[in-house]
């Protein structure tokens, strides 16, 4: 059993921090910002790394939008400040499939995350203490319309392209939903238009873990001096999503039924003696625990949950419509979290309405992780699409 | 938010209890029974059930075994001791495909249970205090022992048929790989002959939910004068087994993305606002906490991850071997959690070393609770098994 104790209340990224390749937009000093849920809040703050230059029309500009847990660090070699080399650096860079020698490349870390922008574990203006429990819950349309904010500031009038995996692709869609003249094409990878009962199912199991761990003290354990953060909640939380991120056959393949203490194999069992799988879900929930800060995984969790393109616009179709741009869909063969069909339907109702829209499978066995994985089978469409269009 | 003050500590059924139809066996009183992982237990009562006759030659008698959180009440109406009907009802019966006019039937409750067996909420012999933290770890294959006394006792040498689903289809594989020469027929549902690394990450994630509630108490919450014992980690985990034990399609078509407080849809929305779905597993979840003991979870849980006929035979094959009878294995089309090449691997090696054996697939939206859901597809091929082997 790992004890938690030395683990930090919570693994933000805090302004003492080094920013590394991080650069700060902080926008609503003024008149503030309604998040959808009606809570206005004030000195918003989105971090954001580009790559490659603008060129003078700003007619090349590309946005990345980036999943639950990641971050504005999309390109680029680990050091101060990015504890790990950026989430799709075989996809953006100078040659490769977002090329930054062509693109200028855009990747803003999500309202509510914990790598510079405005979250939970942000200091609240005020009284400059945590959010902590007085976040307000959010959509993926506040995400996209600080986005939005942040492409004013650049001058950009207009994505060449919009992309993203996963909840990376709900902002995708949201952007050629919410802002169809200021998006010339998206990509949107293996994810959906609105997240399904099981999606919500699995999100609440995470939600319920968290709040079921002592440390999490609702929400408010920044300051609590009991240290530590609810890390043990977290972990659980980011066991159940990491299931659910690969899949049967590659756990059956890489972790069988192999116990971590071989010795004992036969000989006696203990209730929390360890399976290799059970050490391996435990590193990363551990991992993610130093990384990441347990309230903005349940706000960005929700919103995920809460994602519905068709929410106060009629339906998914008459949504969807708005946007007459080209589309690339693309899904994974594996994927038991979105699974294809959701993906599929995307470029259907695209089809059927007459709009540009490709369909690519990637072919792996990796499950959902795949879009972080088989970068290969992204890459190649990825660079053609951008080409075309 | 539900509380869960009013939840008793375990929903384990006690001696003082109403025994309803339950019969009890009471061995290892003299020289103790030493369960797999060495721990010798005293004075184990097996509860049971019986429906029809046992014939003179004793050639009658199926076994069914059930599932995580089953018992014995297979069959009858609810009534004093059973809060429900049996849980199947619809297969064990007169003129059923399971017919007790015919056969005699027993079902008793697993080692490690909560509903009359001994399991972790017993008073332990010696100091009379419930066992709790002092239960062992077990395995399937103590669970078939304790039935093999079990068999003994009522004058069973031989059973025509022993059958059960998930965790019961488990204890029919070592049941037929134990005992060959006490196994006529087998059939195995929904099931497999080892649990796979994703199987048992869904047993490990369930486990440290009940531990990260500070009412399991390291597993002696019976007499802490706390009251409810770990209710919300057990609602958790049985949270996540319900997703696993349904289907994507199902929720779909069931929850979609409905709210529970419809009023608030587009207006607000808040961290533990519920969706349809929530509602529905809270309720499954609370269900639970209010029948079944959490300790129980664990253990039974555990022996489930352990399961594996191979352990200390040589193989998967040469277990299965030993067992030179007749067998139908089930599979269930949208099983997630035990899919269906699992019991088609069953069936392969059997056919493969020409043993006499059938497969077949339930078509069912429903997932792996198939099996307690689609019995129609279930009762053909079972009567017309039990009454040609």
């Amino acid at each position: 059993m790992t004890t938690h104790a030395d683990l930090p209340a919570t693994g933000a990224w805090g302004p003492g921090d080094h920013p590394g390749r991080r650069r700060f937009l902080t926008f609503a000093t003024d008149h503030g910002f309604a998040v959808e849920s009606g809570t206005v809040l004030h000195d918003v703050v989105v971090a954001y790394e580009t790559w490659g230059k603008l060129n003078e029309d700003g007619s090349n500009a590309v946005l990345v939008c980036h999943a639950w847990t990641g971050d504005s660090h999309a390109s680029g070699a680990a050091g101060r400040g990015h504890p790990a080399p950026g989430w799709w650096d075989e996809v953006i860079g100078p040659g490769l499939a977002i090329d930054t020698d062509r693109w200028f490349v855009v990747c803003p870390n999500v309202l509510g995350g914990c790598q510079g922008s405005t979250g939970p574990a942000s200091a609240m203006p005020g009284d400059g203490r945590p959010y902590g429990s007085r976040f307000p819950v959010i959509t993926i349309r506040d995400m996209v319309r600080c986005q939005a904010r942040l492409a004013d500031h650049l001058g950009i009038e207009r994505w060449h392209a919009v992309t993203g995996g996963s909840m990376g692709g709900m902002q995708v869609l949201e952007w050629a939903v919410m802002y169809p003249e200021r998006v010339m094409s998206i990509v949107p990878i293996a994810t959906c238009m609105q997240a399904t009962a099981q999606q919500i199912a699995w999100g609440v199991i995470g939600r319920r873990a968290i709040r079921l761990d002592p440390a999490w003290q609702g929400g408010d354990y920044y300051e609590s001096g009991v240290g530590g953060g609810p890390s043990e909640g977290l972990g659980v939380a980011r066991m159940v999503a990491q299931v659910t991120f690969r899949s049967d056959n590659v756990f059956t393949d890489r972790f069988g039924r192999e116990l971590v203490d071989r010795a004992t194999v036969g000989d006696t069992f203990g209730l929390w003696q360890e399976f290799e799988v059970e050490q391996y879900l435990e590193h990363h929930g551990d991992k993610l625990a130093r990384r990441f800060d347990a309230n903005s995984y349940l706000v960005i969790g929700k919103a995920m949950d809460l994602h519905d393109i068709a929410r106060g616009r009629g339906g998914v179709t008459q949504a969807l419509d708005r946007f007459a741009g080209a589309s690339l869909e693309i899904g994974i063969s594996s994927d038991m979290l979105y699974p294809e069909y959701q993906q599929r339907a995307i470029h259907q109702a695209r089809i059927e309405r007459g709009f540009d829209s490709e369909f690519v499978r990637i072919e792996s066995p990796h499950g959902h992780d795949a879009f972080l994985i088989n970068l290969n089978q992204i890459c190649e469409p990825m660079a053609k699409f951008l080409d075309r269009v």
